[in-house]
C-alpha cells in the first residue's frame, strides 16, 4: 500500500517540534514537547510517543506513514545516533533511531537538525536550485548545514558541518562543548543574551536594559531595546554580526557557496544584525568574493523548516 | 591516433616546474622555468614554451600528448582563468587556459595548484582510497584542496578551496591578498622566516639564526637550528605548528575528514612541526573528533605530486 505522509522531527536544545507532513511538502498538523525536561531519553521518547501518536491517528494511523525523519543536534545520518550532542541532557552516544523504530514501529532515519533544516531550505526555501550553499541556524546553539554540488555534506563519519563550533574568538567564552571561543557563544540567540550580560557589567551607560534581571534578559529583550534605539543594545547587534560575518569569511574559504542562508530566532532582528554580517564578511573575503555571496534569511517558517527537511529524509527510506 | 602522454605543469610562486607524463603515472621528464621573474604574462609562456618544448620533441612530437593540465595559484577549473592571485606577478584575470592552448596548439585545462596536488595524492599517494580528506600544501604560500565523497570541491565559481586565507590570528600580519592574519603569514615557509625575525627583534637570547643576516633567514635555516637544538629555532616550529592546528580543527569542523596530507616544504620538519600540529589540532576539535582524524605528509616527491595531479586533469579532456 502506498503510504502518502511522513514525520518530521526538529529536536533543539530547548523544544522538539514535529509534524505530519504531505508528498507535497504540506505540514499537516504539528505539536511539540520540552527536550531539556528530559534527563532520561526513554522519558523523553515516551513523552514524544504519547503527543505524536496523536497527530498519527488523526492522520489515519501507523499504516499511512512511510517513515519518521528527525533533525537532532549531533545527529548521525550513517549511523542512526545522536553522538556527544553538548546542548542535549543525554550524554555519550545514543541509538536514537533505534529506539524511535522500536518504539512506533515505523522505520527512522535521523541527521543533524542544521542538515535537516538545509534540506529543507534547497526544497522548498529560499536555495531552491542552488547548488552550493551554508545554512546557519541561530537557534538556542549555531548550527550548519553544508550543500556542495547539490548534496549535503556528512564527511567521513556523517558529522561534518559543525560550523557553531569553530573557533571564533580565540581563548574566548567556554563553551558547552568543552572549548573556549566557539561561534555559538557568540552568535546563538543565548550567545547575544551573554554578550548583553558582559556590556551591562562591564559598562556604566545607562541602557533600557537595566530595568530587566540581568540574568534573565534574552536576545527578544535586546532586539525591543535596539527597535526602541538603545545604543547599547545597537552595540550588541553590530559586536555580533561583525563576529558572525568574519566566520562566515572563513567559511566561504572553504566551499566557495553561492550564498549563505541564516534561520532562526535572531534572525528576527533583520538588518540590525544582517547589516554588520554583510559587511564584516566582505571585509574578511579574498577580493575575488567581495560583494559576490549573498547572505539570506531563510524563507521558511522557522518551525516548518527543519521539520520539512528532516521529513524529506523519510521519503528517501527504502 | 592514440595520445600516450600528457602534460602536468606546477606553477608555484617561485618556480614553474613541468613534466611528461605517461598513463601510468609515471613523470618520464621534467623541467622547471622561474615565475616571480617575469612581469608579463607572454613572456613567461614564451619562457615555459621554450623549456616545454624540448620535453614534448624528446616524448615524440605534439602529436603524442593528449593534454596539458595545469596548477596555478587560484586558478579556476571553470574559466581556465588565473583570478587575482595575490603571489603570482600578474594581476586581475589571466585567460592562461587560453594562452596556452594557442602558443602550444594543444587543449589545456587548468585548475589550483593545491587541488592539483590532492588529486595526485587521491590518485598514487597518502589519500588512496580515501573519500574525504583535506590537502593542505605549505610551500611559499599555503594552498588547499579539499575532497568530499571522492571529488575535488571548486564551489560555486570554482574557488573553493582557500584555506590559506582563513583568518588564524585576528588583526594579525599582513598578507599579500590584502586582508589581515591570514594562515599562510604563519604557516608557509615565508611565515616560518618572518616569525623568525620577529621573535629575534623582540627577544635577546642567543641563537644560532643570530649567526645569519636576519633579513635572509629562510624556514630551511630554522630547521637546521633547530635539529642543532636550538630553543628559537625549535619554538618556531612549536609556535607555527601550534597555528596551524588550530586551523585544522576549525577545517576538520567544516568537512569532517578521515585525514589531513600535508604538502609541500616545511614538512621536511617532520616531527618537530607535526607533533604540535597534532597536539593542538586535537585540542581544538568536538570531542568526537579527538584522536580521530590522521595527520599525515604526503606520499608523493614534492614536485611529482603536483606535476601527477594536474597531468591527472588531462586525460579527462574529451
Amino acid at each position: 500500500m502506498n503510504k502518502p505522509y511522513v514525520i518530521g522531527i526538529d529536536m533543539g536544545g530547548t523544544n522538539t517540534v514535529f509534524g505530519v507532513v504531505d508528498a507535497r511538502g504540506n505540514v499537516l498538523s504539528k505539536s511539540a514537547v520540552k527536550t531539556a525536561t528530559h534527563s532520561d531519553i526513554n522519558l523523553y521518547i515516551d513523552d514524544l510517543y504519547n503527543e505524536l501518536i496523536k497527530l498519527i491517528d488523526e492522520a489515519g494511523g501507523k499504516d499511512k506513514i512511510k517513515g519518521i525523519g528527525v533533525g537532532a543536534p549531533n545527529g548521525n545520518y550513517y549511523t542512526g545516533r545522536i553522538e556527544f550532542a553538548p546542548n542535549l541532557p543525554w550524554k555519550g552516544q545514543i541509538p536514537f533511531a533505534e529506539l524511535m523504530s522500536a518504539k512506533f514501529g515505523i522505520p527512522t532515519v535521523l541527521t543533524n537538525d542544521a542538515n535537516a533544516a538545509a534540506i529543507g531550505e534547497m526544497t522548498y526555501g529560499a536555495a531552491r536550485g542552488m547548488k552550493h550553499f551554508i545554512m546557519i541556524t541561530l537557534g538556542t546553539g549555531v548550527g550548519s548545514g553544508i550543500v556542495i554540488d547539490g548534496k549535503l555534506v556528512y564527511g567521513h563519519d556523517g558529522f561534518a558541518g559543525e560550523l557553531g563550533h569553530t573557533t571564533a574568538i580565540r581563548n574566548g567564552r567556554k563553551c558547552g562543548c568543552g572549548k573556549s571561543g566557539c561561534l555559538e557563544t557568540y552568535a546563538s540567540a543565548t550567545g547575544v543574551a551573554r554578550t548583553a550580560r558582559e556590556i551591562l557589567e562591564l559598562r556604566k551607560e545607562s541602557s533600557l536594559l537595566r530595568n530587566l534581571p540581568t540574568d534573565d534578559i534574552t536576545s527578544k529583550d535586546v532586539y525591543d531595546a535596539a527597535i526602541d534605539g538603545d545604543a547599547i543594545a545597537l552595540e550588541i547587534f553590530e559586536y555580533t554580526g561583525k563576529i558572525l560575518g568574519e566566520s562566515l569569511a572563513d567559511f566561504v574559504a572553504f566551499s566557495a557557496p553561492e550564498a549563505i542562508v541564516l534561520f532562526g530566532g535572531l534572525t528576527k532582528s533583520g538588518d540590525l544584525i544582517l547589516k554588520p554580517i554583510i559587511e564584516h564578511m566582505n571585509s574578511n573575503v579574498l577580493p575575488l568574493w567581495r560583494d559576490k555571496v549573498k547572505v539570506m534569511f531563510s524563507e521558511l517558517k522557522e518551525a516548518d523548516a527543519a521539520i520539512l527537511g528532516a521529513s524529506a529524509l523519510a521519503w528517501e527510506l527504502k
